[in-house]
């Protein structure tokens, strides 16, 4: 089968410092364990809880740097986009287009990466159903979309918790996409945490382990090298020194099922 | 106390005459019945199901209808906006602005409708609890506005379907903000109809005489001359011959608790 | 219409004075505001969270109570049971025999109930559907049951938490039988509080009145002279001292809408 | 690491040379694999969705089966119990009594189980949080109970529909028992088919793979020789030809991570 596809790195770009030493561990540890790596970090994080949240370089800048590290380390590179309007500076830099979660339905972003010939990787949102993603899919083939990636990272559940529910996987891939499982945004508590979200890392790896056995391409994991200094989503990211542990367990199962 | 808000009108412009059919009609009922009338229309609808699925006439068009009927029927109009580059455009015809429920945690769009000095009108998102609300009032406010309204319109229960909580209404009244009950998104089954969304007619008056009696401010309604025609939202919006003797009810619940 | 009915009394049966206390001041009140009383208290509390929490007198000494009540002050009784060997000693005593929501798939408790000829009051469970109640009566119709009577109580939410979905008011009574609220476990929060439920008794006269509205055929609510005391249930149990207050809305409500 | 633990068989004892040919098979099978076999049967299935379902042999027939089939195969077995009066004849046949998951709260049913030193095999009901299972777990112990199972069912998720919470798993095994994933019941579509409950049966592998990936002591699966003739439960039990397939990558995956 196909290498297992891994999209990892900090939630948002803090310092090119930062990014470098996640993307350069990340991408040893990858090669050693046979694991296509994508360098994934955000230039604008534009759904923080509160106005007083981190954000990121914003968009040029942070262009810059995913651009650097992507021609200096030949590492392929994804970043979100969060209006239509960014699209086409994204696309010059970036391999993969992302849509967040919370703009899964927004039809112009969507027919606008989906329009640049990149592969557009599509977060489910929290409020759709698995077999609503084709509504997603169609859009982008529409307009000649034809590289999608499909990403579960939970579904409402109550309030101030999500849920990962696992047949999410083969119902996604029946869509004819590859799946991929973010197993740390999995893990968040929205709003769990009074002006910004919580976060139970310690069932990262369970669901990492979980989705990879019921079938999936690929994982997505936000990597920090101090989660506790992260500037977002901290409470939800795994710790660069813990990752490979996890990763080859994930890998050992991943053979077992070949 | 005060009257009762009432945001109703078609889901999409359709046509400037089936506009006025629904605005006129309202107009003279709301008079009839003390109840503050505006009309509410969508210039363009970023988040339907299918590409294919009507949006509306655009911005530039669509405002300049919402222009037309304000001036011409002094009525105040309300409209939403889903792209921070066309919050500007649309407070120079606007009386308030309003963040749809997938985008209520998109800080540029909150900050720069907040800034125009407009009413803002945020409808909770079906994955936000009515709590974390308050983050996007703190947003709001963190950029001077003042004027602010929150839409109850369902939260995510299980797949396809949604459901209204009414604890909610109370809660977010607590934040200092009035409350408007969205009474037709709130029976929506999201994704439910296969390329686009079913909805439960019949469950728009229970549900609005059920908000109004635990405390609201106003209700919103999607209305249409014939809903079966459509070309938005038909199986949720309430007839437009349907609304008095529900509106009438609804003002009697209100009369009794006043 | 049908003067509304009200279901209400202490949790559990804690000792004859508090019974007394409860239902001499409910029937005064409710003969005042012209609504039918029927008195409730729980012999024994079978699905407590812990060992140790309070359970009540038991079968024989709680029927005793509940028939002294009953004939010195003329006032039907309602308790639950929760076993198909209770029934026929609930039988002798009770206008009403309860199942509770968790019990409300137990064919054999069911049908043991329908076949003494009393009303069954069935309280939907919280992980049931307001159709599949369909189910339930089927099943109790099935043995010869012809009065019935369906509680909405909340349905599971997330962990810890319940909604009341209003749509099931109207949902239910399209079955062709009466339709209670149960305003005070609706506003339980299951397991909330450790190693007991907690409660949000600030939700539970707007959720009455919300049901009110929508349209009820009685209201459920467990009434303690000093709920902080209570052995069962206090955190969403009402005060003595606030029922009638509360009463007097709903009763508002219920005329406007006549 | 401890062997996986199987405990499977038709849902409902429909006949003995039914239930002697999934238990043969599945003796054999397990065997082989080094799977610890339970078989498992219920004599009395109390909760149908209808009247009309079938319910199984009754208690007394019922363990007399599985008695012989305990006796002549030398192997445990284990059936759920409805009633704190079935407890002690089930106690005199079972290796292992189980506590339906609607029931997992009945304090009288828990602490009867517990007292006869079987071990108790707790289904978490559809409305309860994995950790709140402590409190059913503390009921035991309370009485002395010390050889305590859980179960994931899965939880409900909005309307016939329940959703498997993989965190759930590591939680449950905190409190320190051993935990089980129950494949089968949890693709269930609670009331989905009208008349009885549906089910996705081709969801049961992939769950059951994330299960054993996340951790998890035991799984339980309904067997049948001919789902689609089961006289219980038949939409979402597995076929008997199908299992060892199943199995087989089951435990791959738990050598991968051994």
């Amino acid at each position: 089968g196909q290498p297992l596809l891994l999209i990892g790195g900090p939630c948002a770009l803090e310092s090119e410092e930062i990014a470098r030493t996640v993307a350069e561990k990340m991408q040893e540890i990858c090669n050693r364990l046979g694991i296509s790596y994508i360098f994934k970090a955000s230039f604008d994080k534009a759904n923080r809880t509160s106005l007083s949240s981190y954000r990121g370089p914003g968009l040029e800048k942070g262009l810059m740097i995913l651009a650097s590290i992507r021609e200096s380390m030949q590492l392929p590179v994804i970043s979100d986009v969060h209006d239509a309007s960014q699209v086409k500076a994204a696309a010059e830099v970036l391999d993969i287009i992302q849509i967040p979660a919370f703009l899964c339905r927004q039809t112009d972003l969507l027919t606008e990466a989906a329009r640049t010939g990149k592969v557009v990787n599509v977060k489910k949102g929290q409020f759709v159903s698995p077999w609503d993603m084709k509504n997603v899919v169609d859009k982008l083939r529409g307009v000649g979309g034809r590289k999608i990636m499909l990403v579960e990272r939970g579904a409402s559940f109550g309030y101030n918790n999500l849920v990962v529910d696992m047949r999410s996987l083969p119902i996604m891939r029946s869509l004819g996409c590859p799946v991929v499982f973010d197993a740390t945004h999995s893990v968040q508590l929205p709003g769990g945490a009074g002006g910004s979200s919580g976060g139970q890392r310690e069932f990262i790896e369970p669901l990492a382990r979980a989705a990879t056995a019921a079938g999936i391409d690929g994982l997505f994991m936000e990597i920090h090298p101090d989660p506790r200094k992260a500037l977002c989503d901290g409470a939800n990211s795994i710790a660069l020194d813990d990752v490979e542990e996890v990763l080859k367990r994930i890998i050992k199962i991943r053979t077992a099922l070949a």
